[in-house]
C-alpha cells in the first residue's frame, strides 16, 4: 500500500468526493455520508483533512473499519507530509484547566454525588450532555433516584456488629462489594485514559467490571490491562451483522469473561434532548434563523452517532442462538415485567438486570427498584427462590450504600452503579474510582451496622418498608393566587447588627 | 347601492349614532351596542371609522353579516374617499420583528414544548393570553399535563420491532398517525394564515384538521385549501339559531366533512382570568383607580367576544335533530362521565371525546385521561368493546406520542392535539405545523420500538400502569418555620479558580 | 357629672394612678392595668392622655363600660380644655394613601383572591397581621384552602341550562346566594366604616350576614343600618358573666336577628405568631436585646387583647339555658367530629358550623371540607337526612363559587365566607363587597351551567370525585444532593435579538 | 511528680515524640496518634503546646484520662514557665459578639424554631455544624418532624376546659410537662456553661433531665449542680470496656439517678457529611487540589472524634448483666421496630424511646411516631395495655406541644426534646432554656383547651386522625418542560404609586 500524501487528501474536500484521514489511514467516505448516523455535516468539517480528533472519543476504535466497505481504505498517509500542528489551547481548554485545579481536594468528596457535582463543572459541555442526558422529559432518569428514597428502613437492635462482612458473589465471581461497574459508554469524553481508569480501579479493589460494547478504548485494551484473574463482564449491543456479534462474543470468552449481558432495552436509541440541544447550539450560534432544507438532516447528539451499531430485530429467538455460540453466564439486561423476566427464565438464561438503562431509553418507565418487588413475587411463584441458577440485578439511580442494601433486602443479588463511577474518573481518573470505591466501603460497613446485619445474607425483606414504593402520585397543581398571596410564617428577627 | 365618503361616516362617531367600516362595508351598530358580546368600548372606539384591523383576527369572517339585521347595513364605501394610511410600525412591532428573527432555527425545534416557548415570546400579548388562558385557578389545564405523568410504561422486550406501524383509521378516514387536530379558535391571532396552515400541512402529512366553528378563515376558505380527498372534521358551537346550525352543518356535509364533533361541554364560555386581566391591563394602564360606573360593562377579553354564538339551552333532545339533518358521523366532544358515555352510547352518536376543553371551562375537572379509564369500563359493561362503531377520543394535554401511547393502551382511539399545533402555526407558519408532525412520528417510531408495540393494535393496557391515575393527592402545607431554618446539604466546594 | 379639665386628667400619669379619655370620657384604670388582656404597656402609652384613637378599632364600643367598675368612671372631659390637635400625616399615611391612590380599579378585581393581594398592600401592617394571622405554623389555614382543590368535578352534559337559578333558603331566610358573610372581628382596622360596609352590601344584594361579638361598630349601629326586613345573624362568644351573655342575646332576638351561632372552637385564643410578631416588631425596633425582666410582660398582638370576654367553661351544660333565653334557632359554630355533631342533633340544635376558625384556633385540624364527609354520613345513620331541621355549613378556605358548589355536593346546607368579603371591604369599602358578591354571582352562574345545574338541589353528591379529600399525604423529604446537581431541562434558545 | 517546664514539652513537637499540654497536664500522646478518633492531624496542630482550648469543648472532661495508659502521663506542667497569652479577639469573634448583642429580645422568641433560627447564626460554625449535622442525605432527620404534621387533630368541643393540667409522672417521677430534656453531647460547643444550663433550669421548672454519656461537663459537676431532690435520668454510651461502664453506671445510682437510658442505635456513629464538610473548609480553605496521600487520613468532623468510646458488640446478652448492676429503671433509647420492642419487653426493661437518634444515625429509617403506631399494636397484643411497668416513648422533631400531644394520644407516655433546649441555651444560656420551658407551657393550655382535654388522660387516640402518618410517598418528578413554559396566574396589578 502506497502511501499518500496529505495534499492528495485535501483535493477530497467536498460532497461529491470526501476524504478523511482517521489514525494516519485514508478512508473515501463520499458514499458513507448519508449513512453516517452522526449526520454528514460533523464530516464534511473535516472532508480533506484530518479527523482523528473528533473521531476519537466519540467512536468505538474498529468503528471505520467495519462499517466502510474495504475498497473504500484507501491507505496510510505518508508522514513526511503531515505538517505537525501545535495544537492551540483555547480559552474553553484554559479555563477547564483552571477549574481543574480548583477542583475540591479528593478527601473532601464525601459521597458519589460529588463526583457527579465536579464532573458537571470540568467536563466539556458535549460530555456532560452525553453522559447526563437521559430520553424526553427525563422523568425516569429521577424516578430511579426516587424511588430508592420511597423504601424505608426498619433497622434491627442489638446484635453484635463489631464486625461486618459485604464482601459477595456474584454470578460465581468473588466481589469485595455488593455492587458491579455497569457499563457505560465513550468513557474518553470525560478521561483520556477512559475505561481503563475503572479496570484499574477494580483490579486493586476487587470490584467487577462490566465492559461496553461502546467503549472509548477497545476491548483488548482494557482486559490487557486487566490484573491475572480480575473477573470481567462484558456488556453487548447486537449488531445486524450477527457474525461480527458471533465474533466479538466468541474472542471475549476466549479472553475470560465470565458473563455476557445483553442490552434489550435499546432496539433504538432514546431521544435525548439534552444531548440534542448541546449540539445544535454548539452548531449554530449566533446564525440567522433558517427554513428548514429538506434533506439536509441536522447532527442530533452523540447518542445518535453511535445507533446504528444495534439490531432492532434483535428478539427472544435469538436467545437460543446465543446459547450455542457461549457459555458464558447469559443475562439480560434491560428488563422491566415480571411477564419478560419469566420469559428469560425459561429461556434459559441466567439472570436478568431490572434497568431502564438510567432512564436513557423509554421515558416513565417505571424504576428497577420497583419493578423488583413485582418480579421477585413472580419468579418466587414460578420457581425456587432465591435460585442460585438465576439471578436479579438492579441498576439506576444508586447513589448509596444503603440504595444498595435496600434492593438487596427486596431480592437483588447485586447492584450496577454506572454514572457513579464514570463521575468519579471523569473528574479524578483511576483515584477518583478508587476514592468512590473506598466511600461505599465506608457506608457498607456503617449502615450494615445500623440495620443490624452482619453479613449480605441478613439482609432481609423485613428491614426494609417499601410500601410507599409504588406509590408515585401526582400532586393537585398548586393555585397560585393563594400562594401568591399567602404570607410564610418567618422567625424573629435580628436587630442591626454592628459588623 | 349607491357609495358612501368616509365623511359621511365619520358624522356618526357617538354612542347615539355609530357607524363603522369593516372590510369596505359600512355598518350602523348603534342599537347592536350593548348586545356586543366584547362590550360596547372597543366597537365606540372606531365609531365614524374603520373598525376591520380590530375586527378581523377575532371574529368569525361573517359575524357581522350574521348578527346585524340587513337593515343595518349601510352600503359600500366610496374608495375614492379612502385615505390610505401607512401603517405605523410600531415600537411593539419593531419588537416582536427582532424576536421573530431571533427564534430559533426549526430544526432546533425538537418537541412540541419548544413551539410553546416561542409562541409565547413572539406572539402579542393578547394572543398569548387567549391561547393559553384557561378557566379560574387553571388547575385543571396542568391537571391535563399531569395526569399523563401518573401512568407508568411496562415495556416488553426482544420483540422484532425492525419496523413498526403507527398509521391508523379514524372514524373510517386513513389518518398517519394515531392523532388528529382538535379544533382551536382565532387562528389569525398568531399567524395571519390562520387555520391554513394547519390544512396545507395536515395534506402534507395524511393527518385530519378539525374545522373550528371560530376559525378566523371562513369555512369554504379552508374547505378550499385542502387537497383533493383530504379528510376533514368539524367542531361545532350550537347557535340559538337552529335554521343558521342546520345550514352550516348541511353546508359542512355537502362539502365532505367526514364527522361532526358537537361541543357539549361550553354552555357558557369559562372565564379565563389571563385573557380578562390581559384586557384590563390593556385599556387602563396609567389610569387613576375609578369607582365603578353601574351599567358601564368593562370589555371581558377575547373569550367572551365570541360567546353569544353558543346556545345554553342545548340538551339531549337535540340529538336526534342532529341526527335527522345530517349523515355525518355524530361524535360529542366534552364527556366527562360514564353516564353520559352511556347515554351518547345509546343516543345513537358515533363516538364521544373525553375534553375538559382544555381546561377552558369546568376549573377542577378531572382530565380526560383519567375519566377514559373509568368510562371504558362503562362501555365494556354496557355492549361489546372493542366498538368498531363506537370510537372514543381524549384530548387535553398532550405534547408526546408517549402520552398518546398511553391513551391507546387505555383505550382510546386517536387522541386530538389542539394547542401544540396552535404554538406550532403561531410561531413558524406551515412549516412549525409540519415540523410538529415530524416530531411525533420521531417519537411514535422510538416509542413503540422502546415499548415492543409494531403496531398501534399491539399497543394493550398490560403496556402502563395506571395505578396512580386517579391519585391526585393534596400535600400538608409545608412548615415554613422548619423549612426556613433548615440548612439544605451541598456538595464539595471548589477552590477559587483562576479564570 | 361636673366636667374634667384635661389637665387633671395629665396629672395621672403614672402606673400609680393611671387614668385616660375614651371618647371624651375620663377612666381610671389603674388597678386594670394587670388585668388589660393586651397588656398594661399599650395602656400606659396614653396615661393621662387621649386613647380613644388606639382604642376604638382593637375594642368593641362598649368595652371599657362593661369590663370597668362604675365608680372607675370618673368623669366627662371638659370640651373648652380639649387642645384640638392636628392629626400628623405621617410617611406611613402618606405611603398608604398613595398605595391607595394606585389600586387596581375595582372592575379589575377578578376573583376574591384580589382583594386579598390588594388589603396585603393598603392595609396597616397591624391590621394585615390581625387579620391573616392563623395558629402556631398555619397549616391548618392552608389546608382549609387546599382541601377544596382534592376535591374534582364530575360535570354532566346537554342539560338546558339556558336560566340557573343559586338562590337559596339558609335558616328559613331568603338569600340570594347559597353563602352568607361569616363573623369577623375589628372591623374598623381595616376600613373607617367597619362591619357596615358588609350590612350595606347584604341589603342591597340580598345576603346575609353575620354580627360578630367583636364586631367594632355596635351591634345595634349594625342593626340600624340594616334595611326593613334584612335578615341578620348573630354570632356569640359566651362572656364569663352569664348575665351579660343573656341581655346581649335577647336584646339580639328583640331587634330581629333570626339565628344564633354560638363559637365553640375558642374557649381560649389560639397563638396567632404573624399577630405576636408585628406587635414585637412594632414595639421594640432599635432596641437593645434586654435579659427578660419577671413580671413584665410583653404586649401579645391584637388577638390577646380581646380574649378574657370568653368563657373557657363554656360545655354541653349550657345549651339548655340557651334554649330557655331564646327563640332564635341555634347554631353551633366550630364543630370537626361526627361525635360532636350527633350531641349537637341530639342537645336540640338547629344546626352546626364545621369549622375551625379559619385556622386561627387549633392547628393541624383538619378541615371544615374533609370533616363534612365523615359528620354527613354520621347524621344519615342517626336520623332523616336531608333534615329540614338541622342544617350544616362549611366555613374555612372559601374563594371561588366552585368551592361551594363543592360542600353543597358533599351535604352543606350553605358556605360562611369570613376574610374574603373582610378583604373585600378593607381594600374597597361597601363597593368592594358588592364586587364580591357579584363576582361569585358570576362564578355560580358559570359553574352551575358548566357542571349541568339548573338549582341548588341539581346539585348532588355524583357531582363530585371527593376520593382524594382525605389524603393530605406528606412527601418524602427531598434528596438535596440530587436535586442541586440535576440539571433541569429547558426549551430552544433564542439567538441574540436586535431590540 | 516533678513538674515539667513548657521548654521540655516543646521539644516533642513531632509524629515520632508528640506531647501535649490538656489542663496543665502533660501527656504524650504519640502512640495514641493514630488510634485518635479525630484523626491525628488535629493533635499534630498541638504538638509541643497546650491543647486545652481545642480539647475542651469536644471532649467528656475525663476521655484522655480514660484512654491513655497512666505511663504517658507525663506530669504537670510548671506554672513558672507558662507564658500567659492574651486570647487573641478574632474578626470571627468580634463578629459573633455583633451578632449576640443583636440577638431579637427573648421576649420576642415566639416557639422553639425562633432559638434555632437564632443559633445558626450566632453559634461558631463548628458547633452548628455538629449539632444541626445528621446522617446520609438527612431524610430521615426532616421526616421525623414532618411525621407530626400528618397527624391531625379531631378536636372535641364544649367541655369545660376553664383548668387543665399537663403535668405527669414519668418513671416515677413527678414533671411538670409530659416532655423530657433528651441527651444531646458536648454542650459546651454552644455556650460556656454547657449542660449545666439545662440542669439549673430543669429544677426551676420541675422538668426531667437526662444526662449524656458525652457531656461537656463531668457527670459529678452536672449532679451537683441539681437542686435536691430533682429527678435525674442518664443516658448510656457503653464502652468496649465494661468495667468503666459498670463503675460509671453505679456511680450514677448512688448519685440519685432514677432511670438508665441505653443507647442501642449507635453501635457506630452515622457519617453526617454536614459536620465532616465543616471540617474539610476549615483545614484546606486556599489549599491546592492535593493527590491523595494514601496513609493520611483526614479529620472526619466532630462526630466522628467521640466514637471509639461506642462499643459495636453491645447486644442483647448484655441486658441480663445491666440488670445484674443497677436497680435504675432500664430502658433502651432507639427501638425501631415491633420486634425489637417486645424483645425489650420480654428482656425486662421498664421502657422503650423509640427513636432514630435524631436522624444522627441510620439514614431514611422512619420516624418514632411513624413506629409508635405499629409498636403500641404490637405490645398490646402481647400484654396489658397501657402498661405500667413498661413504657414507651419518643423523641425526633418535635417543636411544638401540639407534637406531644399527638404522640401521647397514640400511646407514648412522655416525649424527648433534644436539639430545641440545646438550642435554647447555646442562644440564650439558661434564661433560653426556661423561656422554651415557658413557650411549651403556654402551648400546652391553649392546645389542650382546644382538644378539650383536661388531663393527659383525657388525650385519647379518638383526638387525632394518623391516617396519612404511614403515608410517605414519592411525587412524579416534574415536568419541567412545561412548568417552564407554564405562566402562572398573578392578581391585579397596581398602578404606579407615588411614594
Amino acid at each position: 500500500m502506497s502511501l499518500i500524501p496529505t495534499s492528495a487528501v485535501a483535493e477530497h474536500a467536498s460532497r461529491d468526493s470526501c476524504w478523511i484521514i482517521v489514525h494516519s489511514k485514508v478512508y473515501d467516505v463520499t458514499e458513507f455520508l448519508d449513512e453516517h448516523p452522526g449526520g454528514s455535516k460533523i464530516i464534511l468539517k473535516y472532508a480533506g483533512g484530518d479527523a482523528t480528533e473528533a473521531y476519537e472519543p466519540i467512536h468505538p476504535p474498529n468503528a471505520i473499519l467495519d462499517n466502510l466497505p474495504i475498497e473504500k481504505h484507501i491507505g496510510a498517509i505518508d508522514p513526511n507530509t503531515v505538517v505537525k500542528v501545535v495544537k492551540q489551547v483555547t480559552e474553553a481548554d484554559k479555563r477547564r484547566q483552571a477549574l481543574m485545579d480548583a477542583r475540591p481536594p479528593l478527601d473532601e468528596i464525601l459521597n458519589l454525588h460529588d463526583f457527579e457535582a465536579v464532573a458537571k463543572v470540568v467536563l466539556p459541555e458535549k460530555a456532560w450532555a452525553y453522559y447526563s442526558s437521559a430520553s424526553d422529559d427525563e422523568i425516569t432518569i429521577r424516578e430511579n433516584r426516587a424511588a430508592f428514597q420511597r423504601v424505608w428502613f426498619r433497622p434491627r437492635i442489638l446484635r453484635d456488629v463489631s464486625s461486618v462482612d459485604w464482601s459477595t458473589t456474584i454470578l460465581g465471581c468473588k466481589s469485595s462489594l455488593p455492587v458491579y461497574i455497569s457499563a457505560t459508554a465513550l468513557g474518553k469524553l470525560g478521561h483520556p485514559d477512559g475505561e481503563l481508569n475503572l479496570t484499574r480501579a477494580a483490579a486493586k479493589h476487587g470490584v467487577i467490571q462490566m465492559i461496553p460494547t461502546l467503549a472509548s478504548c477497545s476491548f483488548d485494551e482494557i482486559v490487557d490491562a486487566a490484573s491475572p484473574g480480575q473477573p470481567l463482564f462484558l456488556q453487548l449491543y447486537v449488531n445486524r451483522d450477527r457474525e461480527i456479534t458471533k465474533k466479538y462474543v466468541q474472542h471475549a470468552e476466549k479472553r475470560g469473561v465470565k458473563a455476557l449481558f445483553i442490552t434489550v432495552d435499546a432496539p433504538q436509541l432514546g431521544r435525548r434532548e439534552k444531548d440534542m440541544r448541546m449540539k445544535s447550539v454548539d452548531d449554530s450560534a449566533g446564525a440567522k434563523v433558517q427554513e428548514n432544507q429538506s434533506g439536509v438532516k441536522k447532527d442530533q447528539g452523540v447518542s445518535r452517532a453511535i445507533s446504528s451499531f444495534i439490531d432492532p430485530s434483535l428478539s427472544w429467538k435469538d436467545i437460543p442462538w446465543f446459547r450455542s455460540i457461549t457459555n458464558m453466564h447469559i443475562i439480560l439486561k434491560g428488563v422491566s415485567t415480571p411477564e419478560d423476566a419469566i420469559l428469560a427464565y425459561e429461556a434459559g438464561c441466567q439472570g436478568i438486570v431490572l434497568s431502564n438503562h438510567g432512564g436513557r431509553q423509554l421515558d416513565t418507565s417505571r424504576s428497577g427498584l420497583e419493578n423488583l418487588v413485582d418480579i421477585v413475587a413472580a419468579l418466587k411463584q414460578r420457581g425456587p427462590w432465591p435460585n442460585p441458577n438465576f439471578s436479579v440485578f438492579v441498576d439506576g439511580g444508586v447513589r448509596r450504600a444503603s440504595d444498595v442494601i435496600k434492593a438487596l433486602a427486596l431480592g437483588a443479588s447485586a447492584v450496577g452503579i454506572g454514572r457513579g463511577f464514570l463521575y468519579a474518573f471523569s473528574s479524578y481518573g483511576q483515584e477518583g474510582v478508587e476514592r468512590a470505591i473506598e466511600i461505599l466501603r465506608d457506608e457498607f460497613e456503617m449502615n450494615m451496622r445500623l440495620i443490624g446485619a452482619r453479613t449480605i445474607s441478613e439482609i432481609v425483606p423485613d428491614m426494609v418498608d417499601a410500601s410507599a414504593l409504588h406509590s408515585h402520585v401526582g400532586i393537585t397543581p398548586s393555585d397560585n393566587l393563594y400562594n401568591g398571596t399567602y404570607q410564610p410564617l418567618g422567625t424573629a428577627q435580628f436587630r442591626q447588627a454592628k459588623l
